[in-house]
């Protein structure tokens, strides 16, 4: 049994639509919230808030993990050349060590940035390593192996299905009784998965009860190549071959035809929108508003930080709330729906709409405290305004999951990022090196 | 004479598109920079940069320092409704304390983001108490005094040319021999002014050799609506008044023909182009690369809070790059033009060449340190692509103005964060009941 701990003296903002509670207070009991309001309580540990905002954990639905440690490596490339020149041959120098300092960094700047959990996609190798390094931080999440067995001769990532699924295997005896991790289940994209590839991954996930999670219609040529291959729209295919549905996870969907717009709205069929990479890879804007208006649920993502480049929900709050503002007049996608996308779209996505996404009485204690008082913040009092336009993650105080605090004072509770940093550079220059990129 | 100060031990990188010095210093005397390089010093003051980046000090080319108090008051308008139903009650309820305010509250968000100077339009009143606050601060700027003969029927903020020009002339015996301020002529844009206001702040401009500052062809109605009035496009327009030139900054240019582009180039007008203000009042995406290749020089601004809502250069450089690849393809636009923009094009807008925008023996010591070392920066090591799309404000260690230390250690050494805190709230709360806005 954990200890009993009280914020109080918070600016309480519930969810995404709702008031905030001004002086109001949080009181955890075993990791999950246990009274929300204005009340008085004793705790075991007690954080004044100073008046702050306390507000839900940030949910990431699309990033990458075991790319953080690329940042930086293959900048102002269109997506395939990209993938093919820079990424997959990262990837495939991946090893135990590499793949493990790549989660830890990821996982140090989501906590210090206020993402409490994440829907992300590893590569074809190591994938356990990533669970285990994630699992020291503390964070939530579904960690999804990743499969592809077409790569268009570049033969280093390419593994047969059913050797993929037999990894899954042991990560799903190591895993699947975890209480804040999931293995998902990632075929790549179209391009680089076959049929077969498709259809066995959607099989397996559905027997094993796990996500689906893979990128969509993020370019125009990708779009056309898919369809040159298969005589289908992207979403087409992808539903022909068992991939849609409320457990399927799509990254990107900028370049989608109404009807596939309908065929997700119809089938539950998750989008978990990247808004910086869409601008960085020169993908395009895609339309948010519209899948919103239609029921579709959306999540935000920072998608890898090669593309990005970094791993910081509040940048990807802004970019997505300003980037429709072009495309469809001011008015266009008003904070709170941002914010709503951040937190309660994420977790719909990730399935654990039950267990966070807002602070409700039963749910994980995943919180996280906003500074409102800097001077880049006052005097705007809005919390949705100032969380999605002014805030940013430099103002996240305090990050808690699960009721434990995992960053305090400037602080990583479980994290040693001295040596962070030395892994980080030593397992990037190897990397690189591996990879002929040095 | 001041003290030398030394940062040692430091990256200096000299300007946006020379290489970093490794374990590199820079010495300032009497505010001056007088040596860059790697050598060994003594000093009065040292700073060990402890293998951080040292860099140019950002410069903004367009900011409203007055109406930083107005942030978050109109979220979700276009250009001419959020213009006469906010900004314009606003700036008309604008006293001397609460210039006063919006100007210390602007001031200390642009040291803690690493701005060193800028150019403004403030209000059509007041704009002396805009000096004196800028003057407390340390930070360099050309503080325009905004003019308006025709406000639509919103009498309040309309003053007559010759009255307005008093003012300058008032202002002028002030600080036109200040160390590091000057005056600037702001008519507001073509539609708040008359063909004679426009003429006689042209005529007297040059008469006193000051910059003139003003908005154009931000929106496609303003655009139009300019057309019907004058006949002309907007640039043909201020042309025919005497407003181009390389004394003319003109802010967005979103909007613009391409023989206004010409005429830009071959007069030497500026551009100040402001990316998140473009986003945010759904103004759309400037033909910056295409600016840049003929040469017209353009720097980077924030606008103002109220259209932003953040007055952070790291904030408009990401945009600035992000916005140009869903526009030309992810080649578009390289970190390291983004970075010379925001510093070496705001030194050319300002006039100030000579004073600023590169670290150089004989200019001004205007210079910032940026935190390399946090986990949303390593392992990438490119100062360009770290500055543009890593960093972010609050990696800002150390803001230097003119030799002297403006931030360190997140202390603001001119301004007392605490009473401005008070002060800006109260100015906001009489503000906003003043403009019946509350």
């Amino acid at each position: 049994m954990g200890r009993d701990l009280l914020i109080k003296n918070a600016k309480v903002w519930p969810s995404a639509r709702s008031p905030v509670i001004e002086n109001g207070s949080v009181l955890v009991r075993d990791g999950r919230i246990a009274k929300v309001g204005k009340f008085i309580a004793r705790a075991d540990v007690v954080v004044d808030a100073d008046g702050q905002l306390l507000m839900p954990g940030l949910i990431q639905g699309h990033v990458h993990l075991c790319q953080t440690i690329f940042r930086g490596a293959g900048e102002d490339l269109q997506l395939l050349p990209w993938l093919r020149q820079v990424i997959w041959p990262l990837e495939a120098s991946h090893d135990e060590d590499s793949i493990r300092a790549s989660a830890l960094l990821s996982c140090a700047e989501l906590i210090k940035s206020g993402t409490t959990a994440f829907l992300s996609i590893e590569t074809v190798r190591h994938t356990e390593h990533a669970f285990r390094a994630v699992d020291e931080t503390g964070l939530m999440g579904v960690i999804g192996h990743c499969l592809m067995d077409m790569t268009g001769g570049y033969a280093p990532l390419s593994v047969e299905i059913d050797d993929a699924l037999a990894y899954i295997d042991v990560l799903q005896e190591n895993w699947s009784e975890h209480d804040r991790l999931r293995v998902g289940v990632a075929p790549r994209f179209a391009l680089s998965c076959s049929g077969k590839n498709l259809q066995k991954a959607a099989d397996y996930a559905r027997e094993h009860g796990l996500l689906l999670h893979t990128h969509s219609s993020e370019q125009v040529d990708e779009v056309e190549l898919v369809r040159e291959m298969t005589g289908k729209y992207n979403i087409d295919y992808l539903h022909s071959v068992g991939l849609s549905g409320h457990d399927v996870c799509l990254a990107h969907c900028v370049h989608t035809q109404q009807h596939e717009r309908e065929l997700m709205a119809g089938t539950e069929t998750k989008v978990m929108h990247c808004p910086s990479a869409n601008f960085k890879l020169a993908s395009g804007i895609a339309a948010i508003p519209e899948y919103l208006k239609m029921g579709i649920t959306v999540s935000l993502g920072a998608d890898g930080t090669a593309c990005n480049n970094r791993l910081d929900q509040f940048q990807e709050m802004r970019e997505a709330g300003l980037m429709q503002k072009i495309r469809l007049g001011a008015e266009a996608l008003p904070a709170s729906d941002v914010v709503w996308m951040a937190t309660e779209g994420g977790a719909k996505t990730l399935g654990w709409e039950k267990e966070m996404g807002t602070l409700e009485v039963g749910k994980r204690a995943n919180m996280i405290l906003v500074d409102q008082s800097t001077v880049h913040t006052i005097p705007s009092e809005d919390p949705a305004t100032n969380v999605v336009y002014s805030n940013t993650a430099a103002d996240v105080l305090m990050t808690i999951v699960n009721g434990k605090i995992l960053y305090e004072d400037g602080k990583l509770t479980t994290i040693d990022e001295e040596k962070l940093r030395r892994d980080v550079f030593r397992e990037r220059a190897k990397l690189m090196k591996k990879a002929g990129l040095a």
